[in-house]
């Protein structure tokens, strides 16, 4: 068995990682919506107060859009690193079921934030939870880069661009949770505006497939 | 590096936007289900008690089949668009979430209008997220067909014909939308007919994959 | 645009249809355990009440292990039928749009089944979902075979096996409903045996593909 | 049709096997998150309540984490074993089915140690439901050496290594079991040593696939 072959068949396949990675982002984005309960009214205008209780529902509609967009954010990042990649170690699937493990949790915090947005406690979770998907993710794009798991064409100017732009997520999270203790409302803002922050990143430089 | 490369390196594959997508569609239309809660009889004659509640399910189960089967029209057609894409920059990976995000609220505003089939605020709230979904879907196609985004050799008229088809169904929403003021039990009855319609198209004219 | 290019333009590619069915079934075959609930003790001898609480899970035990290998068993089933597809036309979709909602389905009458085991109307709607998805099934073998849609080098006499094989379970569940209004553990007793039959079925005859 | 065709037509093709079992995974890691649920607080210190009531989740965050991991570490085996595979007859894809079957379970059995973490019950049913998953994947591993489904160039050794690996599995779940009944806290220090021995060993030795 040649070289060339021990390395084949010893080295991951990325293709069934992105399946395994994309399954857990469908299944985490859509049970998101769970968080919203249908109101059970029994007696009384039906009408009347299946608005007013879906009014108190406001707060999870804005968290779910919330952290769907980051949630779809984060996965378009996924995308490009591991598009780049040439080969999928052992220790890249590990760094990557950190980064699930800490997708996973979205949905709980999501709803807990939902329903208490302007809690210091709820504020606080979410911001530790999104502060720690945003860490494990850039140690995923920095040991790529210093293991040069990358294919070569790809520039490592071009890389450290987008390293850069993600590293703004760990900042605001980490304001998010220090205003969490202060003004929690502040917290929510700054949430609020980070998916529509790489939205328009994204958006506005259209053609450029890293950000 | 040539300029082919870096096309290639930079511009989004379809793959994943395809695998994300049929993940999120494959989910929403599984979760609808929940929506269908087992009753719990604790006491008294089981058989007959357990038919009365089940018969009060009845119109969970018609808006369950209604949304599977509107889910299967858009992912049918969504296939198709992504089908003839040549390339999926960044800002079509953000028109496909926003889409996405639109479908990730239907479990929610199905279940509501199971609960109320006949509410006017659950017709309507049903009747804007189907709504949302159709324009975001219309404005993909739209889009896609000015970006010159597809594949050079499907006709434009091709296209025009699923753009036309498909703007029935934000007509019909629309519709509906408004008799939810007045007559919710009419914009049921066109949310009901909206999938039949859909599906007589693609079964009749079987042939024609767009429709 | 050549006649063929027309066709492999049109003709819809089977992947994606594949890829939304392996996700409703993985999500179906997932969420059926949500039919299991931890039971909540709040006080006394908690070892003693869990024990007894679980004895009484028993039966949804029981129903998601025989709903799962069903499902195992159709899934399978399916596979060989879009193996050997050489198109996928838009009515072959609606057919298969069709048996998804039958399987969506599944974890709510499983579900109540596991509830009300030897219940009448438990058993009835059990048997007539998985005789709604059997038909289907048949009725997508037949049509394949009738439209000549398979791959030339796939014997009819093959498939015709096939298609008896799995007859057996339109009449199994037949019975099975029949009884339902005579004798509830009878029916239970069918729906029980039918995967066990197919899982000998394909086990035994290791080598034979389709079963 | 030549003796090969047949071949290649009976035999299963791996892709959709992996889908499913991916799927799976995928909805089985997410849906453990569904055992932490939001508490409700709707009168007193919302802020000092929230902090009592999450603390009481502590539990079911380190069981979430532990299975998620476990999850992870039996998938990257899986992927391992599935690689090398080159048939996947009907009693392989039966037997997969049965490892399936195992993993659905794992949100249940996780969800009932989260809240009964120090229970003998609890942990009794958690160690079966582990041992069972770990049986049914070495005897999966033992019937592709023994049946000789795998690569030519993969080294018998190469994987008894693995097997051998594997089987520390089934003797740590064993003791588990046995520990249940005289000091479950041992136990639930077992059960989470074992995804962190993997993670070890697939870390250090990073250029190794199998672990």
């Amino acid at each position: 068995m040649a070289e060339e072959d021990v390395h084949t068949i010893r080295g991951f396949t990325k293709d069934r990682a992105e399946a395994l990675t994309d399954g857990i982002f469908a299944t985490v984005m859509t049970i998101l919506i769970l968080s919203l309960v249908v109101p059970v009214i029994t007696s009384g205008n039906v009408d009347q107060m299946l608005s007013a209780d879906l009014i108190s529902l406001v707060p999870n509609v804005v968290t779910y859009v919330m952290s769907f967009l980051v949630l779809g954010t984060i996965w378009i990042g996924h995308n490009n690193i591991f598009r780049y990649l040439e080969r999928a170690e052992s220790k890249v699937q590990w760094i990557n079921m950190a980064f699930l493990l800490g997708v996973g949790f979205i949905p709980f915090t999501t709803a807990l934030l939902g329903r208490y947005p302007f809690d210091h406690i709820a504020s606080l979770i979410y911001g530790i939870n999104l502060l720690g998907v945003a860490i494990v993710y850039n140690f995923f794009f920095g040991y790529a880069l210093m293991e040069k798991l990358l294919h070569r064409e790809v520039q490592v100017k071009f890389f450290k661009t987008a390293l850069k732009r993600s590293s703004v997520g760990i900042l605001v999270y980490l304001i998010g949770i220090i205003f969490s203790f202060v003004n929690p409302e502040i917290s929510l803002g700054l949430y609020i505006i980070m998916p529509i922050y790489y939205m328009a990143l994204g958006t506005i430089s259209g053609k450029e497939a890293i950000h």
